[in-house]
């Protein structure tokens, strides 16, 4: 399987984000994507390639063109106001107060486009989005030309990231941009598969409505975790959509046994479906040692992965998604990968 | 006039908030309060009284009970985590999630009931708010019972709270509870006149559906400036509340001649409402020398501010907002009191 990787992500660094009442580094480190690279020379999985350049037009399909213009000038615009660090929102249009304004100052505009302190911008940041976008599509041409699977090595990830709003990491929604390439080219159906220990809400929030587009999640439940306002079971797509949004929300704690019985439910459901090709949102923050996640998943489970999507027999995309406990984040992602690969 | 004033807002300290990417000593200071208190010694503006101890149920009338449930419980739920500092959520339902749901964690729960990371939670702060919450309700009591008028030195300020949410120092609206306590109590007709420099959106939120309760904002125009998301001039209520919510946003800059121009317009569309009593969000924020504001108010202003509000010639309860310049805040504060005292 080839991997497509960009050295651009390493310009998102020493950002900085808001968790249980401080100001800390971003768990979403540089070394992440670095590990996994490293990881994927060292099992020899195939070759990896850089990225080409793609415009934004599918992205501008499912996710709104006036936040994706927002997104490079952010961090132009904070210097401007003079400041330096990390650019983040600090308020934001919940109940009661209005989503259809985008207020003439960052501050305001940021709020708008967000919902929360975890997606900050540094200088390097919209280089980094774009390029991850680049990755993904790249590795979904070579899917669509007849790999049978690839792996976008995307950094930032995408999955919270919805029609007109980032959030969680994400800014631009990689999984979600890849499977509109595959309508466009020829797709009659696309099965997304979020096997990441977050809720996808951005991703679900922009196919909620659509037939062509299956979306399946398995996730911490929301009412224990982030992002806590999306991700509940009976959360089944609306209008054309209904049916086709699927939600599988575990407990803290839950092991391979529980885990794994989720996604012989979602793949017997995305067989049902009959995808032209599936895209794993592949996040291994279901790690047991992931230190912002409450999962009990093993490095032997993360091979074990890769089989039951590989059984599935389609043109599979593998985008990548979360997964915070760096030292172990290359094996266990290349993991799933080798177990598709049947190594 | 008389001071109603509680020491037990002095729990509410140390706490932190987000702004411009950092977590910052909260503006919102202790010493905001004392340096009124000690002024209306200083200038002999009447008796300094405690607040009575009153129940929730009229602030139940016009802020939903689950959320003044949770307000108690949020610094012990905090600590029962294992964490120190300030409480403050980190990642709220904007468009494209739920606002139906109250997620069972604290994390979730906080972010619920929020719009910001501008109201945090130390050991004291819910004592704080419930003193705060009792100062207005007794000013308001002096007014009922024939004083003519009050002040009511409330700290935390109330005017970004809304019917389920907090935010902006603001957890419960002292003056929106005000109103309501009028209306119980005889009051056919109640204007708001919001003069704090940030729009209150909590207090439009509330009544905006009701013609017995008028608010009138003067304030920053939200394009501009916090809260953002609210206090356009195009807002003027809602269904029986049409024409009964009056915006005036002034852009950066804005001084006296600018700004005492939409102070008389409001004070005519309030006298054309005629109302039984007239509360006034007193927040002096407007100043030229603010450290978070952007009009250009002086000193000798604020007791002009009194005098226009004293010719409107009822009843009137002053709740104390915002103004953190605090070593002006006194001066300004009582300023706008003796002015209204003809002194
Ligand atoms: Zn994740
Ligand atoms: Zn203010």
């Amino acid at each position: 399987m080839k991997t497509v990787f960009s050295p651009r992500h390493r310009g998102h660094a020493n950002q900085l984000e808001l968790m249980a009442g401080a100001i800390v580094p971003g768990f979403e480190l540089p070394s992440r994507a670095e590990f996994i690279h490293d990881r994927i020379l060292e099992v020899g999985l195939g070759d990896i390639v850089a990225p080409k350049d793609f415009d934004l037009s599918i992205a501008e399909r499912v996710q709104a063109k006036d936040f994706l213009d927002f997104l490079p000038t952010v961090y132009p615009r904070w210097k401007e106001l003079g400041r330096e660090g990390t650019a983040l929102a600090y308020t934001w249009p919940t109940r009661g107060l209005r989503g259809d304004v985008v207020p003439e100052c960052l501050d305001g505009a940021l709020g708008h486009y967000s919902f929360d302190a975890g997606c900050g911008f540094v200088e390097g940041t919209w280089d980094a989005i774009k390029s991850s976008h680049d990755v993904a599509l790249t590795a979904a041409e070579l899917v669509k030309e007849g790999a049978g699977s690839a792996y976008a090595l995307c950094r930032p990830p995408g999955h919270h990231a919805g029609s007109n709003f980032m959030g969680g990491y994400c800014y631009i929604n990689n999984a979600a941009v890849a499977a509109e390439y595959f309508r466009v080219n020829g797709a009659k159906r696309v099965s997304i598969l979020d096997v990441d220990y977050h809720h996808g809400n951005g991703t679900q929030e922009i196919f909620y409505s659509r037939s062509d587009v299956q979306v399946i999640n398995i996730h911490g439940d929301p009412n224990q975790e982030y992002p806590y306002f999306l991700g509940y079971k009976e959360e089944t797509g609306a209008g054309e959509g209904e049916g086709f949004n699927i939600n599988y929300p575990l407990r803290w704690g839950t092991d391979w046994a529980g885990w794994s019985q989720a996604l012989k439910d979602g793949i017997q459901k995305l067989e049902a479906f009959g995808p032209d090709v599936v895209i794993v949102s592949l996040g291994v923050d279901t790690f047991e040692k992931d230190p912002i996640s409450q999962f009990k998943l093993k490095t032997e489970d993360y091979p074990k992965i890769g089989a039951l999507i590989k059984a599935i027999g389609k043109p599979t995309l593998f985008v990548q998604e979360g997964g915070y406990a760096v030292a172990d984040i290359g094996v266990n992602a290349v993991g799933v990968l080798t177990g598709f690969e049947g190594a």
